[in-house]
Formats: C-alpha cells, sequence, structure tokens
C-alpha cells in the first residue's frame, strides 16, 4: 500500500466541505499583502477594530540587571538552557487581534492552570540560530522561511494568523539588543539559538481552538551537535511507533510531533544510539532521524556511474519541510551538478541495506537547524548494522564536508550570499 | 489493508530491542505493589532518596478570601472555566522524586519560556466529574480507572510515574474541602468537573523527556453536553486529516492528541455540525465521535433478528480506553443479554450507511465524561445524510436512554454500586 493511500478511499473531488489540511494553504495564501510585505499581512475577515500584529508597536523594557554571559562551556554545564537578557512577547485576542508587542526582561510566564497549551498541545515553534560571522558580523539564516513555516503550523495547530514579516522585523529587534553583548564581536565562528514560539493561553477547558494566544521569542545557548564523536549513530524505530503518519502533521512544527517520540529516543540512547530514525508503513520508509532530516549518499542501482544524494519527498507531509534540508539540496543542484543527482523519493530501509551489501553505499547525513549537517556513521535495524564510511579525516564524507563546508561559509560571512541576513546592532 | 499493519513490515519476533509501545506496560505490569494499593507504586530502579508521591504527606494551604460560588448558568457565561477555591499541586524531578503535594488557593502557574510543556507536548490528563447525589451524597465513579489511565498516559508522553492509588487520595482529599461549598447538597443532580494534569517543567529546550514536571488537579464548572437539542450532529472527518493511527498515541489521554484535531472541528462546527467522526484509513473505520466513543445499534445484517450495540475495538490502539465506553458496554453485556449483543470491532462508515439504506439502523450515540452518553441523530458523510432515530420522546433511542438511565443511577446514588465511590466530606 502507498502511504498516500492511507487516509484516502473515495477520490478528492467526492469531499464537498473545505474541510481539509489542504485547505489551510489555501487560507493562507488567500491572505492579502500590505506594505508590500509577504503575503499573510492582514485577516480579511477579521472585524475594523481587529489588530494585526505589528513590529513598529513594539515597546521597549530593558532589563536594569543584565545577567554576566557564560562561556560555553559554563551555559551547557546544567539542565536548564540559559536564556539572553530579554525576550519580546506578544499577545493575541480573537476578539481584538494582537497587542503591541513588547521587550523585556526574560523570565517566567503566568499561565491559567486551564490554559490550552497545557491540556490540548495548542504550541509551535521555530528553531533559528544567529551567526556571529568570521567578519565580526551579526546574521540569520532564510528568517523568512522559518517565518513562513511559523505561520502554517499555528494555522495548523488551530493558533492565530500573523505577517510572517512582523515575525522577522522582531527577531532583528531582540538580536539587535541582545547580541552585541550575548554572543561577542570575539566569538566569531559561534552561535546562539532562537526559538519563537506561539501557545494557547485561554483560561477555558473546553475542547476548541483557543480564543487568547502568545507569542514569545526567546534567544539561548545550544550545544553544538553537528559533529558528535565517532559520527551520529541511528536506531530504527520501534516496529509498533510511528512518528508522524499521512494525514497526520509531521509536516508542521509543532509539539505534538515531539512529546511523543521521547519514549523511543531515550531508549535508543540507553542503547548507546543519538536518534532514531523513523520508518514509515509497511515498507518501513526512511522519513527522518530524531527531529532531522535524513539523507543518503549512494550509487544507483541501475547504474553505478551515477550518484545519487537520495531524501523523502515533501508531499506526503511525513516530514518537516526543512531549512537545512531545502539549502542542502539547493546547494547540491547548483554546485554538484554533474558529481551526483537530487532525488526526492520514497526508498525504505531494505534499499539502504541492500546497498550497503551491494558496496553502493557512499555516506549519509542528517540536516536541521539543531544539528546543522551531521555525519551518521551507523545505522542499527532489527538486529543488524550498517555502517556508513566517515571519510578520510573521520569527520564525515567529501560530499557532506563539501555541503557543510558551504552552509556554515554562507551562515558565517565567508561567503556573501542572499541566504545570510545581516543583524544591525545596537552600538555598546 | 488492515490498520494494523501499518507499521509493521517484519514479524513483531525481529525486533530485537524493547523500544515498544507494548514495553511500556511491561514496565507498568512490573512496577511492585506496596501498602496493598494498585501497581505502579513505586519504580525499582529509583535510587534510595527518590521519593515516591505520597498523599499522606499532603499540605494545606488554606484561602483567606474563598470566592462566590456562581450558579451554573453565571459560571459557564463567560470563556473562561470557573474553578474551585483550591487546587493540589506536586511537583518532580528525576533526581530526587516526588515533592510533598500541597492543597493551596486557586491561581496561575509560574513557568520559565523553555518549559518542555510549551515546546514538546510532555503533557497528560484525565477527565473526571464529581456528583452531588439524590440523596445528598458526594460520588466520584470509577476513580481508579482515571488513575490507572493517567499513569500510563503519563509514561507514552515520558512524564514520571507514580501510584495511581495516591492520586485518587489526593482527589479525594481536594474534593473533601471544595465539595460541600461548591456543590452544595442543594444541588443534587448536579456535578463538577475534575482535570489532573500533569506537565513536563524542566527549562531546557533539548528534545529529550523532562527532567522535572508537575502534576496539578484542579476542580471546575463545565457545561451539560449529554442532551443538546435534536441531538449530536456529526461530520465525518476530512480526507486528508487522520485524529489517531496504528502505532500512534490515539489511546493515550495526551495533550498531543487534541490540538491537531481542533482546526477540523471548528470547520464542522462553521457548518452546523457539533463534532467530528473521525474515519481511519482507505476502508474509513469509525473510530471517536469528537473527544468521545462512538457507537451504533443496527439489526444485523446477516439475521435482522439479531441486534447489535457495536463499537471500535481497543486492540487497534486508536481510541480512547473510555470509563463511560466500559461502563456502558458492562452494562449492556449485564443487563440487556437477550435483547442486544456487545460487538467490538472494526467497522467503516459505509456499513452504516447500508445499515441506513436498509432500514437496520436503529440508534446511535457518543460517550465520554465530558458528553456522558449524548444520542446522535444525524451523520454528514461525503454529501450524504444519516438521519437516526431519537426515539419516541426525542431525546434518544430507547436503548441509549436506558443506558443513560443506569449510569445516571449508579453516578447519583439512586442505586448503590461499587462504581459510586463516596467522598468524605469536610463539615462546614
Amino acid at each position: 500500500m502507498a502511504p498516500a493511500a492511507v487516509t484516502n478511499g473515495a477520490p478528492q473531488s467526492a469531499q464537498d466541505v473545505s474541510l481539509t489540511t489542504s485547505s489551510l494553504e489555501q487560507k493562507i495564501e488567500a491572505l492579502p499583502v500590505k506594505n508590500g510585505s509577504a503575503k499573510g499581512t492582514a485577516v480579511p475577515t477579521q472585524s475594523p477594530e481587529y489588530q494585526e500584529l505589528d513590529a513598529s508597536k513594539l515597546t521597549f523594557h530593558r532589563t536594569t540587571s543584565p545577567r554576566p554571559v557564560p562561556d560555553e562551556a559554563t551555559a551547557h554545564a546544567g539542565s536548564e538552557t540559559i536564556c539572553t537578557d530579554h525576550m519580546i512577547t506578544a499577545t493575541w485576542k480573537a476578539s481584538t487581534g494582537w497587542s503591541a508587542p513588547e521587550l523585556k526582561p526574560y523570565g517566567p510566564l503566568s499561565l491559567m492552570p486551564t490554559a490550552s497549551v497545557l491540556h490540548y498541545a495548542t504550541e509551535c515553534f521555530e528553531g533559528m540560530k544567529v551567526y556571529r560571522g568570521h567578519d565580526g558580523r551579526l546574521r540569520l539564516f532564510r528568517p523568512d522561511l522559518n517565518a513562513a513555516r511559523m505561520l502554517m503550523s499555528s494555522l495548523r495547530i488551530s493558533l492565530p494568523s500573523f505577517p510572517p514579516r512582523e515575525l522577522e522585523r522582531l527577531l532583528h529587534a531582540l538580536l539587535a539588543i541582545d547580541g552585541p553583548r550575548w554572543l561577542p564581536r570575539d566569538r566569531q565562528g559561534s552561535f546562539l539559538y532562537i526559538r519563537p514560539t506561539m501557545i494557547g493561553t485561554q483560561p477555558q477547558l473546553g475542547v476548541q481552538a483557543p480564543s487568547e494566544a502568545m507569542l514569545f521569542i526567546i534567544c539561548t545557548f545550544m550545544p553544538r551537535m553537528d559533529a558528535p564523536p565517532g559520527g551520529m549513530r541511528l536506531h530504527t524505530s520501534p516496529e509498533d511507533m510511528v512518528r508522524a503518519w499521512v494525514g497526520g502533521f509531521g509536516y508542521a512544527k509543532v509539539g505534538a510531533n515531539y512529546g511523543p517520540s521521547l519514549a523511543a529516543t531515550a531508549e535508543a540512547r540507553k542503547r548507546g544510539y543519538g536518534q532514531v530514525l523513523w520508518l514509515y508503513g509497511p515498507e518501513q520508509l526512511c522519513t527522518e532521524a530524531g527531529a532531522s532530516n535524513f539523507f543518503v549518499l549512494w550509487r544507483s542501482k541501475e547504474d553505478p556511474n551515477r550518484v545519487e544524494l537520495l531524501t523523502a519527498p515533501l508531499d506526503d507531509r511525513l516530514i518537516l519541510d526543512g531549512v537545512t534540508r531545502r539549502s542542502v539540496l539547493g546547494l547540491a543542484r547548483e554546485r554538484l551538478a554533474g558529481q551526483l543527482e537530487v532525488v526526492e523519493r520514497r526508498y525504505s530501509i531494505d534499499e539502504v541495506t541492500q546497498a550497503h551489501a551491494e558496496g553502493r553505499l557512499i555516506e549519509s547525513f542528517a540536516a536541521g537547524t539543531a544539528f546543522f549537517v551531521c555525519p551518521v556513521s551507523h545505522i542499527h535495524h532489527r538486529g543488524s548494522d550498517i555502517p556508513i564510511s566517515m571519510g578520510d579525516t573521520g569527520k564525515g564524507g567529501d560530499f557532506t564536508l563539501k555541503l557543510k563546508g558551504w552552509m556554515h561559509d554562507i551562515m558565517y560571512g565567508n561567503e556573501q550570499h542572499e541566504w545570510g541576513v545581516l543583524i544591525e546592532e545596537e552600538k555598546q
């Protein structure tokens, strides 16, 4: 059975209501464009009193007691994520829309025990990084993609719409202030992690879309995870656990994709593996590695002279449309044309096993914001092991390191590229 | 394709690690029994310093400003759920275990923006009611089942273990104090809703099981939903949306089952339907009605003299093992033997449509704590309508009302039954 058939008995045309996942995208497309910004600037059906999220209304309440900035090792020593001095919050009500966003000292949120997010997982987020370039400048990497995805995730989980461009502006505002002190010019080649988050806050236990919500943006330290000693070791998913399914929400960055997968990840780690390689369906299709996209490089079975960079397709809606994934594929198509072919299609763990057995498996890596481009050295599947080359240096295969290097150069300003978006920092 | 095959290519025996959903149940079974209480009393692998949840350690911090108790209409007038004067909280750390639980004034929770629950949906809950009997006494209904399910949900979503019996004791403690004032003796035939909730509170953005958590129990007003005018109207689920899937977590009461379904429910409500009837797989199997279990009564196709009370089975793990479901089936088997046969099996919406067309469809209802036993009058599926009899009274079919009546009598003390558990209330 093809996974796409799981939800679908009758043809799509038999559906007489616009009560579908695809209708969410149509809603996003239908949002009008204002002020030359990206789509999604205003919701046409709102009342005249409805206020749209507007970064130009940002108010500033600065901390009077800035905390000492730890070095990276200290920042990661405890079980608590260290955040920068400030955060940005904005609240939303269905009746009145968005409040003026506030930049204020980082600190706890107050939520009623009946808040929607605590019961019904009405929550979504983004993961981004800000990079201190080798030229001393501060950059985001393709923040427009994160902002657009956050809007998609928000609508999927019944949280409010907002203009993605305004979210980008808020990121710039927070980083302009916290960037210089928390990622100083002498930490070139370092990054901070940014977590825009939206939660349903309505204090109501009814199982329904919340009529109140909060957007918050925090900026934190996060460990480097792109070069685990010996490479990333994957364990395939349990036979009776599935991460995401056709007709579900695996493509959206909502909390509901994460909590349920933690048990399998914990068990895999106990056994010495870093992440779970999530398989899908009776064909055991490869989907994601932990919370990252997954890639293999192999020589084609049909033509051993053809090298393929293979990853799961987006159209099953099982996997996240990763910014790193999209960028890696773009660079491969542009800069490795002639050396390899990018293939986005369904493929099974058995195909990977067979490629290994026939000596056709060349490299593998996981890609995502947290793990960046992380070489995979080992896959354990149902009692068998698939070792994968980490190249001559032991740090990853040639193609993996080449792609990783190009990405790094764009992120850290060694290469001037439209994907690297400069932050105008406040003078210290 | 049978739904059970979705996750399963190789036979179960090929799985060489205990990294499965079923292993969670084995863990629950393995928990030792202490003090004669239910299984799950202590976690054997914990350090000697580890403290188990212990209701006998409950501390009391009573409100000095009790709020006025609204009448039911006032309580449901706003968009905020009204809670009673107190709540119980207990916190957990992986290193030290459970704190002494506290009974304290109802009020907001303080959570760091990095708290696990806000990002990864590490949350689960229970829904229960406390009933003011026609004899003036206060009763819970089978609270042991809710407590056991809460433990199962907690482990599924990587939250801590606890002895279910201690959760029951905490319920008694809260209701002993808030019951007399918030559900007074003259409100016979009324109820309050109880929401035990567990959330991951560790302030850490890593995608991993939280090392800190909080249990809280709140007690609220909730509207009566068991007799909507004209009966419950259902709209079948969108073709490209699935609520739960084999290998997923549809059987656990975790937040991740709710948020993703809100969009379809909102769309169905706009169209005049109360809930979504969630279908599964290419066969379009009937699973749940909204967040309730779903039942049909029909005359068998094979033998028109045989009446069947049909509902989806538990073994696919798609649906919640509802306390109301279990009780309704138990009463039907015990008290309607000879009149009908209880059948738990997969069945499709096409079978329901066919039964309607052939005049075999007798009644339908949804059952759950919130909706109690709620007659279904109408199902809309792909442009066609299935009307269902609401009986001579217009309040539900004969079997539906009979089952509902028996349940009511046990809940409100008209019938003395082991399922009704008395609360010892404080003297006012």
